[in-house]
C-alpha cells in the first residue's frame, strides 16, 4: 500500500455503471480525453519550470503507489491525480526546452492528434484487407517522405510508372530496421554461398564503423551472426570519426581472401556519439565488389536531408540496398516512427513473409497489395502512417525545413559561444544540431592533462544535471570524455540555449575555483 | 494530384506563424486535440453504421490524395477533412460492434487517454535514468497484472522480499516476445553444448504444435535457427488441436538421440486458429527433461486468466521460463501492448544487453535499476506502461473480470444459437469468446460433402462481409474450412451478436436456395 493511495469513495461514482460496463462509451471517452488534453496543456505550459532530470532514487514510485492492483473501479480523476503527484515528479522531461541530452524526441500538435486518432480507431493492419486505408496512408506517407528526402524512385512504393519494386514500412525502432535487413541479407548470402540450411552462417561477416550505434552489434547477434564475424572498423580524427572506405575495403578483402562471405555493411549518417557521417557512396562502391548488402542508418540526421543544403550527406544512396531514418527523432513525430526503405521489397518479404490460413484473403492472393506484416518482425501493427502523414500534410515541406534550420541555427549559436570562450573546445566539427564540446586541458591551468579534463567535464555534467535547469549527456570521442549538447527539443527557443550556456560558464568557473582550492 | 486535393487558401491562416514556427505551441496542441477528440466522439457514435469491411479497391487512397508532399503548411482542418472523406471510408473498422473477425482489438477510455499523455510527454525510456517514472510505472503495471493473473512471484519485478530475479517488459508484439526469448534460449543452448561461436546452431531444435501462430516459425528463422530444425508437432481432434505431450516427448527424444539439442518449446494458450490450449504443465515437464526453454504464448486468452474460472489454463506456469500475453487483444488497452514475463531476467539481458558510453550513468552502473532496453529488440521505447496502469487503476480487477465474462457470455449465447439450428455445427469446443462454426455437410442436403461444405461456407463468409453489416474471418481446422466468430469488440452488445446471427441464418437460407437452383 503506497503513501499516495487514494480512497475511491471520496470521488464521484464510476460513470458507466448504469447499463453494464461500457469501456468505450463515447461520453466517457470524451470526458477522459478532455481531462487528458487539459493535463497536456498544463504540462507544456509548465514543463520549462520542472527539473529536467528528476532527483528520485530507484524504487521511489513503488513506494508511492500501491503495490497491489485495485480490486474495484475508481473515477479516472484518481489515475490523473496519481499521475500528477507521483509520476510527473519522477519523469525525465524530454519535452522540456532545457533538455539537451541524447537526441531530442521532437514532436508536434499534428503528430499527437494523429496518434490519438490512431489509438481510438485501434486498427490492426497486418494485411491490406485488415486495414486498407491504414496500409495505403502509410505507403503514401512513406512516398511523400521519400520525395522530401529526394530518395531515388527505386525506394518508393508507387512511382510514375505504377507500383515500384522497392518500398517502405514504418517500424518501431532503427534496431528493427537493422534486424530485418540483416536477416534478408543473411538469407541471400546463405543462398548464394550454397549453404546447407544455416550451416554457412559461421562464414558470414558484417561491417560497421566503430562509431556505429551499439544496437547494430546487438541486431547482428539477434540474427545469429557469429560475434567473431562482426567487424568494427576503427575510425579516427582524420575522418572526423566517419568510416574510411579504404579500411572497409581492406577488412572485406581480407575476409573474402580467407574464404568468408562479406554480407552486410551498415553506414551511419549522423552517429549517436558525435554525429559523424560515413561516406555513403564510397561505402556502397566498396560493398558492391563483394555483393554485400548496404544499409544506411540515418536515424537522426536523415531528417535534416529534407533541406537541400544537407542532402549531400546521402549522396550515393541510390546504390545502397536500404535506408532507415526516424521522424520520431527530428521530424516532429512522436514515438515511435522509424521509416525503413528497401530497394527490392521482395528481398525483404522473401525472408519475412508468412501466410497462415486465417489471414488469407483475395487482395493478398492477387499480389496487388502490400501486406505490411511481411516487412517487420511482428504481425500486428498500429495505424502507423497517420501521424506522419498529418505532420507532412499540416506543416508542409516549408515548415519542416524551417524547423530543421532553426535547430541548426541555434546549435550554431551555441557552437559560436563555446568557441568564443577559450576555456572550452569544440571537439569535432558540428554537422547538424549537436555540439560536442568540453572544458579543454591547458598546460597553464590546473586542468593540465587529459585525466584532469575528464574529471572536470564529468563534474561539469553532473553539476549541470543536478540543477534541474539543463540535462546534458556525454560520450567518449577519440578517447576524450566530451559533453554532447543536442539542440532541438520542440519547445526550445534560443533563450534556452543561451541560458544553458550561461549555466555552463558559471558552473565551470565554480569547478575551476574549486580545483584551485584543492 | 488526387481528387480530394484541398486548397489551403480557402482556410484560415496557419496559426503559429507570428513568432516563428512553434510545432508544440500549447494552444495549438489543445486546439488540434480538441478537434481530434470531437472526431473520436463522432466516430464511436457512428461506427456501428459504417460498413465494417470497406468496399475499396487496392490503390483507392492513392487516387484520392495528392501524390506529392505539400510544400506549404495548411490548417489542421484540412488533414481532418481528408481523414474524414478519404481515409475513414477505406478503413476496416476494428472498433465496430459488428466486427467479429480475427481477435477483437479491445480498448477503453482510460487506455486511449493514457496513450495520449504518453505521446505528449514523448519520453524515450531506454534506461531508468532516461525516464525513471516511466520505467517504474511499467514495472509496477506488469507486477499488478502478474498478480491479477496469479503468476508466481518468480515472474515479478518486485516481490515481498525486494527485487526479484524475474521480471517483465512491455513489447510491441508477441513476435518480439518470442524472438527475444528464442535468442536467450539459443545462446544458452550454444553455451551448454560447447559450441564454438554460433557453429552449433545447426544442432539446435525448437518445437511447437502445428496450431501455433505462424509468427513463431518466422521468429525462429529471424533468430537463425535452421528451418529444418523447427518441429511442427501434429495435433488432432482427439486433443481438440492442443499439443499432445506424448508426441512432443517423442519428437524431442528422437532429436536428442540423434545428437541434436532441444532448445525451446512454445506452448499456446488460446491458439489464433481455434483457441486450442496446449497443456502448459505437461509441456513444461517434457521440456525439463531436455533443459529446453518453455515459452507460453497467451496473447489472446491470457487476459481471460484474470478470472478464477479460466486460470486453470495456466496451471504449471510456475515451471516455464517465460510467458507473454497482450492486453491490446483482450484487456481494453489499445495497441500496442504485449507483456512479456521471464523467470530469470539475467538469461534475457545476458543476450540483449548493450552498454555504449553515451548511455552510461550511475543508476545503471549501480545495478539497482532495470534498463528496459536490455529486454527488447530496440533501444528507444515509448512510455509503454502508462495506459496499462491507467486501465487497471481505473477499472480495477472487478470491471476487468466483468468485461471478460460479458464477452464470454455473449459468445456462449452465439454458440447456443448455432447449436440450435441443425444446418450448422460448432466445430471445436468453445474455450473463450471465439466460436468456430460452419454450415455442416449433410447427406440429405445439397451440401452433401466436404467440398460442397467448404464452398457454401466460403460463400457465406463472402456474402456476410460484403453486406458491411458484419465481418467474419475463417480458418481451416482439421482440414475443414470453418468460420471464426470472435466476440468482444469493445462497443459490442448482445444485440449485435444476435443481429449477426440473424444475418448468418438469412444468408445461409439464400445460399442453400441458390444451390437448389444450380
Amino acid at each position: 500500500m503506497g503513501s499516495l493511495d487514494t480512497n475511491p469513495a471520496a470521488y464521484a461514482a464510476f460513470a458507466a455503471d448504469v447499463e453494464g460496463f461500457q469501456p468505450l462509451n463515447a461520453d466517457d471517452v470524451r470526458s477522459y480525453l478532455h481531462k487528458a488534453v487539459d493535463f497536456v496543456y498544463d504540462y507544456y505550459k509548465s514543463v520549462e519550470s520542472l527539473p529536467v532530470l528528476p532527483g528520485v532514487e530507484p524504487g521511489y514510485l513503488l513506494r508511492l503507489l500501491q503495490s497491489a492492483p485495485p480490486s474495484s473501479s475508481a473515477p479516472f480523476d484518481i489515475a490523473m491525480k496519481e499521475l500528477r503527484e507521483a509520476v510527473v515528479p519522477g519523469m525525465t522531461h524530454w519535452a522540456s526546452p532545457n533538455f539537451f541530452a541524447f537526441f531530442p524526441a521532437t514532436n508536434s500538435a499534428a503528430a499527437i492528434a494523429g496518434e490519438l486518432i490512431a489509438s481510438a480507431m485501434n486498427t490492426v493492419g497486418f494485411t491490406w484487407q485488415a486495414a486498407p486505408a491504414a496500409t495505403e496512408l502509410e505507403v503514401l506517407a512513406l512516398d511523400w517522405l521519400a520525395q522530401l528526402l529526394r530518395l531515388p524512385a527505386s525506394f518508393m512504393n508507387r512511382t510514375a510508372g505504377g507500383r515500384g519494386t522497392g518500398g517502405g514500412v514504418i517500424l518501431g525502432t532503427t534496431s528493427e530496421a537493422m534486424l530485418v535487413t540483416l536477416v534478408a541479407a543473411r538469407d541471400a548470402a546463405l543462398r548464394r554461398s550454397g549453404s546447407n540450411g544455416v550451416a554457412g552462417i559461421t562464414r558470414l561477416t558484417v561491417y560497421a564503423a566503430d562509431q556505429t550505434h551499439s544496437t547494430f552489434f546487438k541486431a547482428c547477434r539477434l540474427a545469429g551472426f557469429d560475434p567473431a564475424n562482426i567487424r568494427s572498423i576503427p575510425t579516427g580524427a582524420e575522418t572526423y570519426y566517419g568510416l574510411d572506405p579504404a579500411r572497409l575495403l581492406e577488412a572485406m578483402q581480407a575476409d573474402a581472401d580467407a574464404g568468408l562471405v562479406p554480407t552486410y555493411v551498415c553506414a551511419t549518417v549522423g552517429t549517436t556519439s558525435s554525429n559523424a557521417v560515413d561516406p555513403v557512396g564510397a561505402v556502397a562502391d566498396v560493398a558492391a565488389r563483394f555483393n554485400a548488402w548496404v544499409h544506411v542508418d540515418a536515424a537522426y540526421a536523415g531528417s535534416a536531408c529534407i533541406c537541400p543544403e544537407f542532402r549531400h550527406h546521402l549522396d550515393g544512396v541510390e546504390r545502397v540496398d536500404s535506408i532507415s531514418m526516424s521522424p520520431h527523432k527530428w521530424l516532429m513525430t512522436c514515438l515511435d516512427c522509424t521509416c525503413l526503405y528497401v530497394r527490392d521489397t521482395h528481398r525483404l518479404t522473401g525472408s519475412l513473409e508468412t501466410n497462415p490460413e486465417y489471414l488469407k484473403n483475395h487482395a493478398s492472393d492477387s499480389g496487388e497489395v502490400t501486406d505490411l506484416k511481411d516487412m517487420q518482425v511482428g504481425v500486428g501493427r498500429r495505424f502507423r502512417g497517420l501521424k506522419l502523414w498529418m505532420v507532412m500534410r499540416t506543416y508542409g515541406a516549408g515548415k519542416l525545413q524551417e524547423h530543421i534550420r532553426s535547430d541548426v541555427a541555434m546549435a550554431k549559436t551555441f557552437e559560436d559561444l563555446v568557441r568564443g570562450d577559450d576555456r572550452f573546445e569544440v571537439v569535432v566539427p558540428r554537422n547538424f544540431a549537436l555540439v560536442c564540446f568540453r572544458i579543454r586541458p591547458r598546460k597553464s591551468s590546473i586542468i593540465a592533462g587529459e585525466a584532469e579534463a575528464e574529471r572536470a567535464n564529468r563534474e561539469l555534467m553532473e553539476r549541470l544535471n543536478k540543477t534541474g535547469k539543463a540535462y546534458v549527456a556525454h560520450t567518449v570521442v577519440g578517447g576524450r570524455f566530451v559533453l554532447r549538447f543536442a539542440v532541438g527539443s520542440s519547445l526550445q527557443e534560443e533563450r534556452h540555449v543561451r541560458s544553458a550556456w550561461e549555466l555552463i560558464k558559471k558552473t565551470t568557473t565554480e569547478i575551476v575555483a574549486g580545483e584551485d582550492h584543492k
